[in-house]
């Protein structure tokens, strides 16, 4: 059985450790929060994060399941030195930058990174250097939505005077409907969308500073069209609970089309399940010596599954 | 640049051949066909089939082009005994003799085969295999069609009496919207499609024997829906040139859903252009030392890129 860790109990952190609970082959050691541990209610044990050192050597792979804006980018090379780790780092815009942090760190301690791993980046970057081998000449397109970007969410979530954050993002019907024709791609991914942003803010805070400085963040809302919307704290409630989400890959070369579509009626639980099945993978690369930062185009798929898992069936 | 020998070439032969120099880093070095070469028209250098082994050393990937149903089964563990080879056997219920054969020659000779590898199996394999791995406790349901199916017809073709053939695949169009509804599968692959074959018989060839026959066939015909229309040498050369075909795969778990949609206009061109990407990452497991049998499921997939592909604009 892997002895997995789980750093950061959010709904990611929740959704990874019942990922882990329900595989054969591996168990939720240990939750470690950045909360008081005795406020932090769940089935598997829990622990300060600061005790995360401690448990070197008695675990396989820690998941990394907290924001993408400011923690991960402070905490992967740091868990990536001492652990095998997975991570669902989600910022396109920066994941050089990521993965040259996490790879010095890994590398200079012998451990394996298995990093943006989640549904995008993760499963669709895999489908889109799929579609890039099969259809070379092809044109290439991303949709999100519709659905709650929890990584948005986090992001603005993080910002002074802002209580709680829901960003739904909505794919452009048309253009949608244009790429599955397999018609030519007009629009920039920025453009192909908009997103809208429910905000709870202190009674103080200053709104029109917020709404400027969301729509201006830079590889979450700069270049699409973003609506903020302050709500009361009656109205914000219903949009709390609210985690779906989705999106399709289409590539399209000389009337060759692929597509992949996800439609998730919990974000979190399907990111939270494929760190789950990534700690097999970086825990198989780290038995072959294979340390540095890695993502899902660098791992052998069947490494996804249990080690005794019959591959045939899927042939 | 790999040199790629390719060795059958009907459809999928030239399209594999096309792929291939579509490529920046492979070309085609040879042809081999088991036609007289002077009847052979191609852009590429063409030889008699019986000349591949004086091409020991000199070709990096043999592409084995030919049917399932009788050839592949004993040219891929001829071959892979001397070259590295990538086929595309599509025989489901062969899978594993397929496997076990390919597999001692290979080791035998220290070679690498990539098998199996088009699109099923192949890409829908490896998406069967991330459903699994994500959605561990969900549904999967393959559909193919609607579209021709090349090793279906090559089977029928195969058969006394029988001139040319060509097998449509139908989906059953309810079946494929429950699935996509996240409804329960009720039905087994086979009975959630039917198959048209029509045929162009020998005059004199026993018709009764040959639609029996075709609806018998393990691995192809039996179990599904089967229907068998014998045609005019007219009437058959409208279908002679259709070779569109496609499907989906999908997975479904309380509310979670993974589709892949293919659409291809020519079955031969994707089938072809799998190969050639599967090229690449055969070369690459026998720079390894990777020696055996192996499919999609076991090799990294940037190693179906060119090595110097930037692959960060996929994350």
């Amino acid at each position: 059985m892997l002895q997995i860790g789980i750093y950061g109990y959010g709904n990611l952190g929740q959704a990874a450790a019942r990922a882990v609970q329900a595989q054969p082959d591996m168990t939720p050691a240990a939750v470690f929060t950045r909360r008081p541990p005795s406020q932090v209610s769940s089935p598997f044990p829990v622990f300060a994060a600061r005790e995360l050192p401690a448990w070197a050597g008695r675990l396989d792979v820690v998941l990394l399941c907290v924001g993408s804006v400011t923690d991960a980018p402070r905490l992967a090379p740091e868990i990536a030195g001492r652990f095998h780790l997975v991570d669902a780092y989600d910022v396109h815009s920066g994941m050089r930058a990521h993965f040259a942090r996490v790879n010095a760190a890994a590398r200079a301690g012998n451990r394996t990174a298995l990093i943006c791993a989640g549904w995008d980046p993760g499963l669709f970057s895999l489908f889109r250097l799929l579609g890039r081998a099969f259809l070379p000449r092809g044109g290439e397109c991303t949709f999100w939505g519709p659905g709650v970007s929890q990584g948005h969410s986090q992001a603005v979530r993080q910002l002074p005077g802002v209580l709680d954050a829901r960003v739904y993002t909505l794919p452009d019907p048309e253009a949608l409907a244009q790429a599955r024709r397999g018609e030519a791609y007009p629009l920039s991914p920025e453009k192909a969308h908009r997103r809208l942003c429910f905000v709870l803010a202190k009674p103080d805070a200053p709104r029109e500073t917020i709404a400027r400085t969301i729509a201006g963040m830079e590889g979450y809302f700069a270049g699409t069209p973003t609506q903020v919307r302050f709500l009361s704290p009656e109205a914000f409630a219903a949009h709390r609970e609210k985690l779906h989400h989705g999106g399709s890959v289409l590539r399209s070369q000389a009337g060759q089309r692929m597509e992949l579509k996800l439609t998730l009626s919990s974000n979190p639980a399907f990111t939270g399940a494929v760190l789950a099945a990534c700690a097999r993978a970086a825990a198989a690369a780290a038995r072959r010596g294979q340390f540095g930062a890695l993502s899902l185009l660098d791992v052998p798929p069947r490494d996804l599954l249990p080690p005794d898992t019959d591959v045939f069936p899927f042939l």
